[in-house]
Protein backbone atom coordinates (compact mmCIF):
# COMPACT_ATOMS: atom_id res chain seq x y z
CA UNK A 1 0.00 0.00 0.00
CA UNK A 2 1.04 3.51 -0.57
CA UNK A 3 2.15 5.84 2.43
CA UNK A 4 -0.78 7.77 3.26
CA UNK A 5 1.01 10.54 4.58
CA UNK A 6 -2.42 12.86 3.68
CA UNK A 7 -4.15 11.37 6.72
CA UNK A 8 -1.19 12.23 9.00
CA UNK A 9 -2.43 15.32 11.12
CA UNK A 10 0.71 16.90 11.09
CA UNK A 11 0.97 16.61 7.15
CA UNK A 12 -3.16 17.32 6.50
CA UNK A 13 -3.04 20.64 8.99
CA UNK A 14 0.10 21.92 7.00
CA UNK A 15 -1.27 21.02 3.55
CA UNK A 16 -4.97 22.68 4.35
CA UNK A 17 -2.82 26.08 4.83
CA UNK A 18 -1.23 26.15 1.03
CA UNK A 19 -2.48 28.38 -1.56
CA UNK A 20 -2.95 25.41 -3.43
CA UNK A 21 -5.52 24.34 -0.54
CA UNK A 22 -7.37 27.80 0.37
CA UNK A 23 -7.36 28.94 -3.33
CA UNK A 24 -8.06 25.97 -5.05
CA UNK A 25 -6.39 25.81 -9.24
CA UNK A 26 -5.96 29.33 -8.84
CA UNK A 27 -3.40 29.03 -5.77
CA UNK A 28 -1.22 26.32 -7.65
CA UNK A 29 1.05 28.44 -10.20
CA UNK A 30 1.49 25.68 -12.91
CA UNK A 31 -2.23 25.58 -13.22
CA UNK A 32 -2.64 27.51 -16.51
CA UNK A 33 -0.09 25.56 -18.37
CA UNK A 34 -1.90 22.63 -16.91
CA UNK A 35 -4.85 23.48 -18.35
CA UNK A 36 -3.97 23.92 -21.48
CA UNK A 37 -3.13 20.90 -22.50
CA UNK A 38 -6.30 19.52 -21.12
CA UNK A 39 -9.30 18.30 -24.06
CA UNK A 40 -12.49 20.11 -24.47
CA UNK A 41 -14.69 17.99 -21.45
CA UNK A 42 -18.11 19.52 -22.44
CA UNK A 43 -20.15 15.96 -22.09
CA UNK A 44 -16.75 14.12 -21.16
CA UNK A 45 -16.44 11.36 -18.17
CA UNK A 46 -13.20 12.24 -16.03
CA UNK A 47 -11.53 10.20 -13.62
CA UNK A 48 -9.14 12.67 -10.95
CA UNK A 49 -6.56 10.04 -9.29
CA UNK A 50 -5.44 11.78 -6.12
CA UNK A 51 -8.17 14.25 -6.42
CA UNK A 52 -7.60 15.90 -2.99
CA UNK A 53 -9.80 18.29 -1.91
CA UNK A 54 -11.53 18.05 -5.12
CA UNK A 55 -10.87 21.51 -6.51
CA UNK A 56 -10.42 20.05 -10.26
CA UNK A 57 -13.55 17.73 -10.15
CA UNK A 58 -15.43 20.60 -9.28
CA UNK A 59 -13.61 23.03 -12.71
CA UNK A 60 -14.68 19.74 -14.71
CA UNK A 61 -18.09 20.04 -13.73
CA UNK A 62 -17.71 23.71 -14.54
CA UNK A 63 -16.73 23.31 -17.94
CA UNK A 64 -19.57 20.39 -18.19
CA UNK A 65 -17.78 17.25 -18.23
CA UNK A 66 -20.96 14.62 -17.41
CA UNK A 67 -19.39 12.42 -14.93
CA UNK A 68 -16.35 13.41 -12.60
CA UNK A 69 -14.82 10.37 -10.31
CA UNK A 70 -12.48 11.37 -7.99
CA UNK A 71 -10.06 8.87 -6.07
CA UNK A 72 -7.78 9.55 -3.59
CA UNK A 73 -6.09 7.78 -0.74
CA UNK A 74 -7.19 9.73 2.26
CA UNK A 75 -10.24 9.57 4.18
CA UNK A 76 -9.53 13.08 5.54
CA UNK A 77 -9.09 14.94 1.74
CA UNK A 78 -12.37 12.83 1.10
CA UNK A 79 -14.09 14.16 3.87
CA UNK A 80 -13.05 18.02 2.70
CA UNK A 81 -13.75 17.20 -1.03
CA UNK A 82 -17.58 15.70 -0.11
CA UNK A 83 -18.35 19.12 1.95
CA UNK A 84 -16.73 21.15 -0.52
CA UNK A 85 -18.89 19.87 -3.53
CA UNK A 86 -21.80 18.63 -2.11
CA UNK A 87 -23.42 20.96 -4.07
CA UNK A 88 -22.11 19.41 -7.17
CA UNK A 89 -24.19 15.92 -8.21
CA UNK A 90 -22.25 15.05 -10.76
CA UNK A 91 -19.26 14.07 -9.11
CA UNK A 92 -18.53 11.03 -6.96
CA UNK A 93 -15.68 10.13 -4.59
CA UNK A 94 -13.83 7.31 -3.47
CA UNK A 95 -10.83 6.21 -1.32
CA UNK A 96 -8.93 4.15 -3.80
CA UNK A 97 -4.59 3.31 -3.17
CA UNK A 98 -3.19 4.16 -6.36
CA UNK A 99 -0.81 1.37 -6.14
CA UNK A 100 -3.48 -1.26 -6.47
CA UNK A 101 -6.41 0.56 -7.28
CA UNK A 102 -8.16 -1.29 -10.64
CA UNK A 103 -9.90 1.14 -12.73
CA UNK A 104 -13.08 0.19 -15.06
CA UNK A 105 -12.54 -0.16 -18.83
CA UNK A 106 -13.20 2.43 -21.36
CA UNK A 107 -14.92 4.38 -19.05
CA UNK A 108 -13.36 8.30 -19.28
CA UNK A 109 -12.41 10.50 -21.93
CA UNK A 110 -9.99 11.90 -19.42
CA UNK A 111 -7.27 10.82 -16.60
CA UNK A 112 -6.08 13.56 -14.91
CA UNK A 113 -3.65 13.77 -11.78
CA UNK A 114 -2.09 16.26 -9.92
CA UNK A 115 1.23 15.83 -7.99
CA UNK A 116 0.08 12.34 -7.21
CA UNK A 117 2.03 9.87 -9.59
CA UNK A 118 5.61 10.37 -7.39
CA UNK A 119 4.02 8.59 -4.25
CA UNK A 120 3.47 5.53 -6.34
CA UNK A 121 6.03 2.70 -6.45
CA UNK A 122 5.04 0.67 -9.28
CA UNK A 123 3.78 3.43 -12.26
CA UNK A 124 3.78 1.19 -15.06
CA UNK A 125 1.11 -1.08 -12.90
CA UNK A 126 -1.27 2.39 -12.68
CA UNK A 127 -0.19 3.29 -16.17
CA UNK A 128 -1.58 -0.21 -17.26
CA UNK A 129 -4.65 0.55 -15.56
CA UNK A 130 -5.04 4.25 -16.59
CA UNK A 131 -4.66 3.40 -20.08
CA UNK A 132 -7.69 0.61 -20.29
CA UNK A 133 -9.85 2.99 -18.51
CA UNK A 134 -9.57 5.37 -21.40
CA UNK A 135 -11.50 5.31 -24.50
CA UNK A 136 -9.16 4.84 -27.61
CA UNK A 137 -8.25 8.86 -28.36
CA UNK A 138 -8.79 9.48 -24.32
CA UNK A 139 -6.17 11.60 -22.82
CA UNK A 140 -3.92 11.61 -19.91
CA UNK A 141 -2.81 14.68 -18.09
CA UNK A 142 -0.59 14.85 -15.30
CA UNK A 143 2.31 16.67 -13.07
CA UNK A 144 4.19 15.22 -11.30
CA UNK A 145 7.61 16.16 -9.25
CA UNK A 146 10.60 16.74 -11.54
CA UNK A 147 12.96 14.43 -11.58
CA UNK A 148 15.87 16.86 -10.59
CA UNK A 149 13.77 17.94 -7.90
CA UNK A 150 13.33 13.94 -6.21
CA UNK A 151 16.84 12.57 -6.95
CA UNK A 152 19.29 14.72 -4.67
CA UNK A 153 20.38 12.71 -1.51
CA UNK A 154 20.81 16.19 0.37
CA UNK A 155 17.79 17.96 -1.21
CA UNK A 156 18.05 22.28 -0.58
CA UNK A 157 19.78 24.97 -2.11
CA UNK A 158 23.59 25.52 -1.85
CA UNK A 159 24.18 29.03 -1.51
CA UNK A 160 28.34 29.83 -2.42
CA UNK A 161 31.07 31.83 -0.52
CA UNK A 162 29.98 34.02 -3.72
CA UNK A 163 26.46 34.32 -2.60
CA UNK A 164 25.54 32.64 -6.00
CA UNK A 165 22.68 29.92 -5.58
CA UNK A 166 22.23 26.11 -7.31
CA UNK A 167 20.72 23.03 -6.51
CA UNK A 168 23.10 19.93 -5.28
CA UNK A 169 22.16 17.22 -8.10
CA UNK A 170 23.33 14.17 -7.57
CA UNK A 171 22.28 10.24 -7.46
CA UNK A 172 19.86 10.99 -10.73
CA UNK A 173 20.89 7.58 -12.37
CA UNK A 174 19.65 5.86 -8.92
CA UNK A 175 15.98 5.38 -8.77
CA UNK A 176 13.80 4.11 -5.79
CA UNK A 177 12.47 6.02 -2.79
CA UNK A 178 13.25 9.53 -1.69
CA UNK A 179 12.13 10.19 1.91
CA UNK A 180 11.58 13.37 3.04
CA UNK A 181 10.38 16.24 4.92
CA UNK A 182 7.95 18.59 3.73
CA UNK A 183 5.23 19.73 6.36
CA UNK A 184 5.61 16.04 8.07
CA UNK A 185 8.72 13.76 8.69
CA UNK A 186 9.48 10.83 6.34
CA UNK A 187 7.29 11.57 3.23
CA UNK A 188 8.31 9.00 0.65
CA UNK A 189 8.41 9.44 -2.81
CA UNK A 190 9.89 7.34 -5.82
CA UNK A 191 12.26 8.97 -7.75
CA UNK A 192 12.29 7.87 -11.46
CA UNK A 193 14.12 9.40 -14.56
CA UNK A 194 12.89 11.60 -17.22
CA UNK A 195 13.50 9.24 -19.35
CA UNK A 196 12.13 6.06 -17.42
CA UNK A 197 8.88 8.40 -16.67
CA UNK A 198 8.45 8.80 -20.68
CA UNK A 199 9.07 5.16 -21.70
CA UNK A 200 6.75 3.58 -19.25
CA UNK A 201 3.83 5.85 -21.04
CA UNK A 202 5.12 4.90 -24.71
CA UNK A 203 5.23 0.69 -23.60
CA UNK A 204 2.19 1.10 -21.90
CA UNK A 205 0.95 2.67 -25.32
CA UNK A 206 0.60 6.09 -24.98
CA UNK A 207 1.94 8.75 -27.61
CA UNK A 208 3.23 11.66 -26.03
CA UNK A 209 1.65 15.15 -26.68
CA UNK A 210 3.22 17.88 -24.58
CA UNK A 211 6.35 17.63 -22.09
CA UNK A 212 6.05 20.57 -20.14
CA UNK A 213 8.95 21.34 -17.25
CA UNK A 214 6.95 24.19 -15.66
CA UNK A 215 8.60 26.92 -15.08
CA UNK A 216 7.81 31.47 -14.03
CA UNK A 217 6.45 32.99 -16.37
CA UNK A 218 7.75 36.96 -16.86
CA UNK A 219 3.81 37.31 -15.34
CA UNK A 220 4.03 34.78 -12.61
CA UNK A 221 7.68 36.99 -11.40
CA UNK A 222 6.12 39.61 -11.41
CA UNK A 223 2.93 38.51 -9.27
CA UNK A 224 4.91 36.09 -7.32
CA UNK A 225 8.68 37.20 -6.79
CA UNK A 226 9.51 34.19 -4.28
CA UNK A 227 8.70 31.63 -7.74
CA UNK A 228 12.38 33.27 -9.05
CA UNK A 229 14.47 30.07 -7.51
CA UNK A 230 11.60 28.10 -10.01
CA UNK A 231 13.78 29.33 -13.25
CA UNK A 232 17.18 27.31 -11.98
CA UNK A 233 15.65 23.96 -11.34
CA UNK A 234 12.38 22.51 -12.71
CA UNK A 235 9.89 21.39 -9.39
CA UNK A 236 7.25 19.83 -11.43
CA UNK A 237 6.66 18.33 -14.79
CA UNK A 238 3.61 18.26 -16.94
CA UNK A 239 2.78 15.44 -19.08
CA UNK A 240 0.27 15.21 -21.53
CA UNK A 241 -0.31 11.96 -23.66
CA UNK A 242 -3.24 10.09 -25.87
CA UNK A 243 -4.09 6.69 -25.71
CA UNK B 1 26.78 30.12 -39.22
CA UNK B 2 27.19 27.88 -36.66
CA UNK B 3 30.71 28.23 -34.30
CA UNK B 4 33.14 25.66 -36.47
CA UNK B 5 35.00 24.96 -33.28
CA UNK B 6 36.00 21.87 -34.73
CA UNK B 7 38.68 23.33 -37.15
CA UNK B 8 40.08 25.32 -34.27
CA UNK B 9 43.42 23.87 -34.30
CA UNK B 10 43.80 23.61 -30.54
CA UNK B 11 40.31 21.33 -30.11
CA UNK B 12 40.46 19.62 -33.52
CA UNK B 13 43.93 18.18 -31.55
CA UNK B 14 42.33 17.50 -28.10
CA UNK B 15 39.12 15.75 -29.72
CA UNK B 16 41.71 13.92 -32.21
CA UNK B 17 43.09 12.32 -28.89
CA UNK B 18 39.06 10.87 -27.02
CA UNK B 19 38.39 7.29 -26.92
CA UNK B 20 35.39 8.26 -29.30
CA UNK B 21 37.99 9.28 -32.03
CA UNK B 22 40.73 6.79 -31.60
CA UNK B 23 38.68 3.86 -31.34
CA UNK B 24 35.64 4.90 -32.28
CA UNK B 25 32.21 3.76 -31.83
CA UNK B 26 33.02 1.32 -29.43
CA UNK B 27 35.45 4.21 -27.20
CA UNK B 28 31.74 5.88 -26.73
CA UNK B 29 30.15 4.37 -23.40
CA UNK B 30 26.50 5.33 -24.79
CA UNK B 31 26.90 3.42 -28.22
CA UNK B 32 25.52 0.47 -26.97
CA UNK B 33 21.93 2.19 -25.59
CA UNK B 34 22.44 4.47 -29.37
CA UNK B 35 22.56 1.44 -31.29
CA UNK B 36 19.71 -0.43 -29.82
CA UNK B 37 17.24 2.49 -30.87
CA UNK B 38 18.71 2.50 -34.61
CA UNK B 39 15.98 -0.05 -37.10
CA UNK B 40 17.44 -2.56 -39.58
CA UNK B 41 19.83 -0.77 -42.06
CA UNK B 42 19.92 -3.55 -44.73
CA UNK B 43 19.26 -1.40 -48.03
CA UNK B 44 18.47 1.85 -46.18
CA UNK B 45 19.64 5.05 -47.28
CA UNK B 46 21.52 6.94 -44.11
CA UNK B 47 21.86 10.26 -43.16
CA UNK B 48 24.51 11.68 -40.67
CA UNK B 49 24.55 14.85 -39.33
CA UNK B 50 27.88 15.77 -37.94
CA UNK B 51 29.81 12.60 -38.91
CA UNK B 52 33.29 13.80 -37.67
CA UNK B 53 35.81 11.18 -38.92
CA UNK B 54 32.83 8.89 -40.19
CA UNK B 55 33.10 6.09 -37.88
CA UNK B 56 29.12 5.56 -37.80
CA UNK B 57 28.92 6.03 -41.74
CA UNK B 58 31.40 3.25 -41.98
CA UNK B 59 29.42 1.32 -39.16
CA UNK B 60 25.81 1.78 -41.30
CA UNK B 61 27.32 0.44 -44.28
CA UNK B 62 28.85 -2.36 -42.40
CA UNK B 63 25.24 -3.16 -41.63
CA UNK B 64 24.19 -3.41 -45.40
CA UNK B 65 23.07 0.31 -45.60
CA UNK B 66 22.80 0.97 -49.84
CA UNK B 67 23.77 4.51 -49.31
CA UNK B 68 25.44 6.70 -46.62
CA UNK B 69 25.95 10.45 -46.70
CA UNK B 70 28.04 12.14 -44.01
CA UNK B 71 27.61 16.07 -43.34
CA UNK B 72 29.86 17.82 -40.96
CA UNK B 73 30.82 21.47 -40.88
CA UNK B 74 34.54 20.92 -40.39
CA UNK B 75 36.93 20.70 -42.99
CA UNK B 76 39.59 18.51 -40.99
CA UNK B 77 37.08 16.14 -40.05
CA UNK B 78 35.73 15.50 -43.32
CA UNK B 79 39.60 14.93 -44.25
CA UNK B 80 40.19 12.71 -41.84
CA UNK B 81 36.91 10.68 -42.56
CA UNK B 82 38.36 11.10 -46.53
CA UNK B 83 40.89 9.10 -45.85
CA UNK B 84 39.33 6.48 -42.90
CA UNK B 85 36.83 5.25 -45.76
CA UNK B 86 38.49 5.68 -48.61
CA UNK B 87 38.10 1.92 -49.55
CA UNK B 88 34.13 1.95 -48.86
CA UNK B 89 32.67 3.20 -52.04
CA UNK B 90 29.08 3.99 -50.73
CA UNK B 91 29.98 7.08 -48.42
CA UNK B 92 29.76 10.31 -49.62
CA UNK B 93 30.96 13.23 -47.50
CA UNK B 94 29.55 16.59 -47.95
CA UNK B 95 31.21 19.81 -46.05
CA UNK B 96 27.84 21.47 -44.73
CA UNK B 97 26.34 24.11 -41.70
CA UNK B 98 23.38 22.21 -39.86
CA UNK B 99 22.22 25.97 -38.94
CA UNK B 100 21.31 26.59 -42.70
CA UNK B 101 21.67 22.90 -44.43
CA UNK B 102 18.92 22.40 -46.88
CA UNK B 103 18.42 18.45 -47.01
CA UNK B 104 17.12 16.37 -49.95
CA UNK B 105 13.27 15.30 -49.71
CA UNK B 106 12.07 11.90 -48.95
CA UNK B 107 15.71 10.69 -49.46
CA UNK B 108 16.86 8.96 -46.08
CA UNK B 109 15.14 5.82 -43.99
CA UNK B 110 17.79 7.15 -41.12
CA UNK B 111 18.56 10.17 -40.01
CA UNK B 112 21.34 9.74 -37.20
CA UNK B 113 23.17 12.79 -35.33
CA UNK B 114 26.16 12.05 -32.40
CA UNK B 115 26.48 15.13 -29.96
CA UNK B 116 25.93 17.60 -32.73
CA UNK B 117 22.29 19.61 -32.32
CA UNK B 118 23.88 21.08 -29.02
CA UNK B 119 25.79 23.16 -30.83
CA UNK B 120 22.58 24.43 -33.05
CA UNK B 121 20.84 27.31 -32.09
CA UNK B 122 17.81 26.98 -34.56
CA UNK B 123 16.72 23.42 -33.52
CA UNK B 124 13.09 23.45 -34.74
CA UNK B 125 14.22 24.60 -38.41
CA UNK B 126 16.85 21.93 -38.62
CA UNK B 127 14.05 19.24 -37.11
CA UNK B 128 11.99 20.64 -40.35
CA UNK B 129 14.39 19.31 -42.95
CA UNK B 130 15.55 16.40 -41.44
CA UNK B 131 11.72 15.48 -41.49
CA UNK B 132 11.42 16.23 -44.57
CA UNK B 133 14.50 14.45 -45.62
CA UNK B 134 12.85 10.77 -44.02
CA UNK B 135 10.98 8.66 -46.06
CA UNK B 136 6.98 8.42 -44.00
CA UNK B 137 7.90 5.83 -41.32
CA UNK B 138 11.55 6.65 -41.59
CA UNK B 139 13.65 7.37 -38.20
CA UNK B 140 15.35 10.16 -36.40
CA UNK B 141 17.95 8.59 -33.87
CA UNK B 142 20.45 10.80 -31.98
CA UNK B 143 22.22 12.02 -28.69
CA UNK B 144 22.96 15.75 -27.79
CA UNK B 145 24.61 17.05 -24.52
CA UNK B 146 21.63 16.90 -21.85
CA UNK B 147 20.05 20.19 -20.67
CA UNK B 148 21.39 19.37 -16.79
CA UNK B 149 25.10 18.93 -18.23
CA UNK B 150 24.96 21.97 -20.34
CA UNK B 151 22.06 24.80 -18.14
CA UNK B 152 24.62 25.71 -15.34
CA UNK B 153 26.03 28.98 -15.31
CA UNK B 154 29.05 27.54 -13.28
CA UNK B 155 29.58 24.00 -14.25
CA UNK B 156 32.11 21.98 -12.55
CA UNK B 157 31.53 19.41 -9.78
CA UNK B 158 31.49 20.84 -6.41
CA UNK B 159 32.17 18.50 -3.07
CA UNK B 160 30.92 19.92 0.44
CA UNK B 161 32.98 19.90 3.56
CA UNK B 162 31.50 16.12 3.42
CA UNK B 163 33.47 15.06 0.59
CA UNK B 164 29.92 14.58 -0.89
CA UNK B 165 29.94 15.38 -4.44
CA UNK B 166 26.85 17.07 -6.31
CA UNK B 167 26.23 18.96 -9.61
CA UNK B 168 25.47 22.82 -9.21
CA UNK B 169 22.28 23.15 -11.36
CA UNK B 170 21.27 26.60 -12.25
CA UNK B 171 19.16 29.00 -14.63
CA UNK B 172 17.84 25.43 -16.37
CA UNK B 173 14.96 27.64 -17.44
CA UNK B 174 17.20 30.40 -18.75
CA UNK B 175 16.91 28.64 -22.46
CA UNK B 176 19.79 29.79 -25.01
CA UNK B 177 23.90 30.09 -25.75
CA UNK B 178 26.15 28.74 -23.38
CA UNK B 179 29.97 29.03 -23.53
CA UNK B 180 32.15 26.81 -22.11
CA UNK B 181 36.43 25.84 -22.10
CA UNK B 182 36.45 22.32 -23.51
CA UNK B 183 39.21 21.20 -25.65
CA UNK B 184 39.10 24.89 -26.32
CA UNK B 185 38.46 28.02 -24.55
CA UNK B 186 35.00 29.69 -26.11
CA UNK B 187 33.19 26.19 -27.09
CA UNK B 188 29.84 27.49 -27.98
CA UNK B 189 26.41 26.02 -27.16
CA UNK B 190 22.87 26.27 -26.96
CA UNK B 191 20.90 25.11 -24.12
CA UNK B 192 17.15 23.89 -24.16
CA UNK B 193 15.05 22.37 -21.74
CA UNK B 194 14.04 18.92 -22.66
CA UNK B 195 10.47 19.45 -22.73
CA UNK B 196 11.44 22.18 -25.45
CA UNK B 197 13.79 19.39 -27.11
CA UNK B 198 10.53 16.81 -27.05
CA UNK B 199 7.93 19.54 -28.10
CA UNK B 200 10.36 20.74 -30.86
CA UNK B 201 10.05 17.14 -32.28
CA UNK B 202 6.40 16.50 -31.72
CA UNK B 203 5.80 19.91 -33.17
CA UNK B 204 7.78 19.10 -36.26
CA UNK B 205 5.98 15.79 -36.93
CA UNK B 206 7.65 13.25 -35.59
CA UNK B 207 6.41 10.61 -32.66
CA UNK B 208 9.09 9.50 -30.20
CA UNK B 209 9.81 6.15 -29.51
CA UNK B 210 12.47 6.35 -26.52
CA UNK B 211 14.09 8.90 -24.40
CA UNK B 212 17.52 7.41 -22.69
CA UNK B 213 19.11 9.78 -20.11
CA UNK B 214 21.97 7.82 -20.60
CA UNK B 215 24.20 6.88 -17.53
CA UNK B 216 26.57 3.40 -17.27
CA UNK B 217 25.78 0.15 -16.68
CA UNK B 218 27.29 -1.52 -13.73
CA UNK B 219 29.19 -3.74 -16.38
CA UNK B 220 30.55 0.09 -17.98
CA UNK B 221 31.22 0.86 -14.00
CA UNK B 222 33.52 -2.63 -13.86
CA UNK B 223 34.73 -1.59 -16.76
CA UNK B 224 35.71 2.06 -16.90
CA UNK B 225 35.45 2.77 -12.92
CA UNK B 226 35.93 6.51 -14.11
CA UNK B 227 32.21 6.93 -15.52
CA UNK B 228 30.93 7.06 -11.45
CA UNK B 229 30.30 10.16 -11.84
CA UNK B 230 27.47 9.91 -14.37
CA UNK B 231 25.19 8.19 -12.08
CA UNK B 232 25.21 11.57 -10.39
CA UNK B 233 23.60 13.51 -13.57
CA UNK B 234 23.00 12.56 -17.10
CA UNK B 235 25.74 14.57 -19.69
CA UNK B 236 23.77 13.36 -22.62
CA UNK B 237 20.41 12.12 -23.81
CA UNK B 238 19.71 9.67 -27.05
CA UNK B 239 16.03 10.67 -29.04
CA UNK B 240 14.20 8.07 -30.95
CA UNK B 241 11.47 9.07 -33.01
CA UNK B 242 9.78 8.41 -36.65
CA UNK B 243 8.27 10.26 -39.56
Amino acid sequence: MAQNIYDDPAFFEGYSRLARSTQGLAGAPEWPALRAMLPDLAGSRVLDLGCGYGWFCRWAREQGAREVLGLDVSRRMLERAQQMTSAHPGIRYAQADLETAELPEAGFELVYSSLAFHYIADLPRLLGEVHRALVPGGALVFSTEHPIYMAPTRPGWRVDAQGHKSWPLDAYQVEGPRTTDWLAPGVLKYHRTLGTLLNALLDTGFSLRRVNEWGPSDADLAATPALAEERERPMMVLVSARR
